[in-house]
């Protein structure tokens, strides 16, 4: 096998056979195939797509690229949640305890924030103590004890996904529906959940950004879990709008507390109870407790608070909070109409919530907090939104991004929510 | 700016401003831009092509990695010639130095067979004591005192150019017409000819298999000559057959002495002369002598003779030849309708008259004598070919590439002989 004649016949045929995809994988990940090699292949994948039977077996080699975890001999059923991203996303923290506490086990791998769209395990680091980093025997013991487990993923997992992303990060090839699904998928099948369910999220502060697109990619992820034995279905969920009334790590971890106190904002609430029905469906346990109920009864907060323990966490700590805060008020009395995603991440992220490269660290206590959101009435002058930052020279920058991305109008103007939920894609 | 944005820019949008061309180039050549970068961009401009306006900027900056030589101050005006390559084309030995017997300069960079072409390079080392390396100021007195060279480019004339091919070699993108326009005329703008004939092979043993690919390849290289001030003109030509009887280095330049002394196949004669006529022509010396009165009159033969002692070589000293031959007879007796040009040239490889890769020596007495060329009469028994080899077990691997490549039908078969020239392309 030569990798010029894998090259040319992706980019002439359109069509890699089982065993040219097995033979450049492997190949690439030993080094034999050079980056400069894999990098023409996937700008060829790029222009010219993948098979559902090449992307299949093209994911396969992948996850053989290390090891796939095994949650087989757990008394309960695995089921998991992943996201595409978002700003104000912090659903997998409500979401997991009130899935554990129904029934099922969730055996979470998760990332770290880059760019706009915060990461799961940076938001749940600012409590104090806690650890990502876990052994997966410890994982194991952890899925038995308290059936939830968020934590980094090992190196064992996928390898090849994280030498062909950092590629594509760097070749333009990151925006292909096959590599994209190639990737998600990979490394939540080597995760070894028996079922998963993907937050496929559409619009402004999301990587997708039209519905046809997310649509396709749910539809591909879908098929391709069905492909390796998960029960797989997504959601393609609104974007445009930041979940909720915070963006930014400990901001964000204190808005999860108050859902899982039985409150909390009401479009976080439906997303996070939507999810883990459908989480629980897909596992088998459809039937049983119903989230809504451990949200209200204390039960998911109870597995919450064993599941931050569990990982070396302090559930009582005071949460980090920022030295400046900077008010933006109401230019004008009337709606509030508008309050882009993209510009309230791009905002948080200046504010040091985010990070720009994989080496940046985050401030726990940077992001905003928003007083209003769209559809709320508000006065010239009251708050709209809470700038939080370590470092006052960030508000400019902040406040630059946030121009044009929130709009009052008068109050009698036409205004409708959008809906949560805008589409489920099934097997 | 950024490799990321311009790999993007190209995929998406199809074209690259100067600005980026200028500085993805340079940014290459300076390792700011990673092979794996150049790579991606590459195979999205093999997808996307480039506008006439894209590539003349991008061959600029090719030029521009480099020196661009000038040879203004010669008495005489500059012309030259290059061929896409094919099987038995030594075209450059006889028409070079007919051309400077005719009142033109020809500073011909020259370069070394790979595969089943064979390189002028190469041909003329089989001379012995003929040295391809020789300095600008040797040029420069060559030019000046004999009016012709053949000499290896040196490394500073559009280093880019080395750079990307040597990359578009391990990568699939080698078969791209502005790649492989840029690639070739880069070098023969940066070696400062004043007019330039294009001889674009077509064929079963050339690089451009259909004449419509020839022809954008040709029209292509012909506004990129215009676009640099260089009178630019190109002829598709046929390589389905070898040209000439011979095919291999020492036996190439044996025939082309044969040519230089008024003799020498007709179709080597007529492309040498059709050639000839469109690089004086092209230059402004059209007019003048005629190459076909320099074959004949021994006028030819005496720069070729001047042109070969000025870098050292012997003109007179005996020709390698190889340590064995094995002749392939005609099976019947009819007429020879096919003598594929592919099949030779790959068999000549196998004698030892090519190389596979760059670092490869070849055998100067290595290659085939053609006995028959298609329309010959020939009779069961008779030699068709003579296959020379230093290496009797090559022998049959060339038999296995030959199986095939030549038919004898009965004499009354119909039979056409294919023009030797088969379109002309201008500005």
């Amino acid at each position: 096998m030569d990798a010029v004649d894998v090259i040319r016949t992706k980019r002439d045929t359109g069509v890699l056979d089982d065993a040219q995809i097995d033979w450049v994988i492997d190949a690439y990940i030993k080094g034999v195939v050079a980056e400069e090699q894999m990098a023409a292949l996937l700008m060829a994948i790029f222009f010219k797509g993948m098979t559902a039977r090449e992307l299949a077996r093209w994911t396969t080699a992948m996850i053989a690229s290390g090891v796939r975890m095994n949650f087989d001999d757990l008394p309960r059923p695995t089921t998991d949640k992943h996201s595409t991203g978002g700003v104000g996303d912090k659903i997998t923290l409500p979401l997991t305890p009130s899935v554990a506490a129904c029934g099922a086990a969730v055996p979470q791998l998760s990332g770290r924030g880059l760019g706009h769209t915060g990461g799961t395990l940076d938001k749940l680091e600012s409590i104090k103590g806690w650890r990502a980093s876990i052994t997966t025997d410890e994982m194991f013991a952890q899925l038995r004890d308290v059936g939830a487990v968020v934590c980094a993923a090992g190196d064992g997992l996928a390898p090849a996904d994280r030498l062909l992303y950092a590629l594509r990060d760097v070749t333009a090839t990151v925006e292909s529906i096959p590599l994209i699904a190639s990737s998600i998928m990979s490394k939540k099948i080597a995760e070894g959940t028996g079922a998963l369910v993907l937050d496929v999220k559409v619009g402004s502060g999301a990587f997708m950004k039209d519905v046809e697109t997310a649509r396709e990619l749910a539809s591909t992820m879908v098929e391709l879990g069905a492909a390796h034995g998960v029960k797989t279905v997504a959601l393609l969920t609104d974007m445009n709008t930041p979940l909720g009334r915070t963006a930014g790590n400990a901001l964000e971890v204190a808005e999860a507390v108050e859902v899982l106190a039985g409150g909390g904002p009401s479009d976080v609430v439906e997303i996070t109870v939507t999810l883990a029905r459908e989480m629980l469906q897909a596992c088998g346990r459809g039937g049983g407790k119903d989230p809504a109920d451990a949200l209200r009864d204390g039960s998911a907060m109870d597995v919450w608070r064993r599941m931050i323990r569990a990982q070396g966490g302090d559930p009582d700590a005071a949460l980090p909070s920022a030295a400046h805060v900077h008010v933006v008020t109401s230019p004008t009395s009337g709606r509030l109409v508008r309050l882009d995603a993209l510009s309230v991440g791009v905002a948080a992220w200046r504010l040091g919530a985010g990070r720009a490269r994989k080496e940046d660290s985050v401030s726990f206590g940077a992001g905003i907090e928003m007083h209003a959101k769209p559809g709320d009435l508000v006065r010239a002058g009251e708050p709209l939104l809470s700038l939080h930052s370590d470092d006052e020279t960030r508000f400019a920058a902040a406040i630059e991004a946030l121009d044009g991305g929130y709009l009052v109008e008068p109050s009698e103007a036409d205004f409708r929510t959008a809906p949560q939920v805008i589409e489920r894609v099934g097997a």
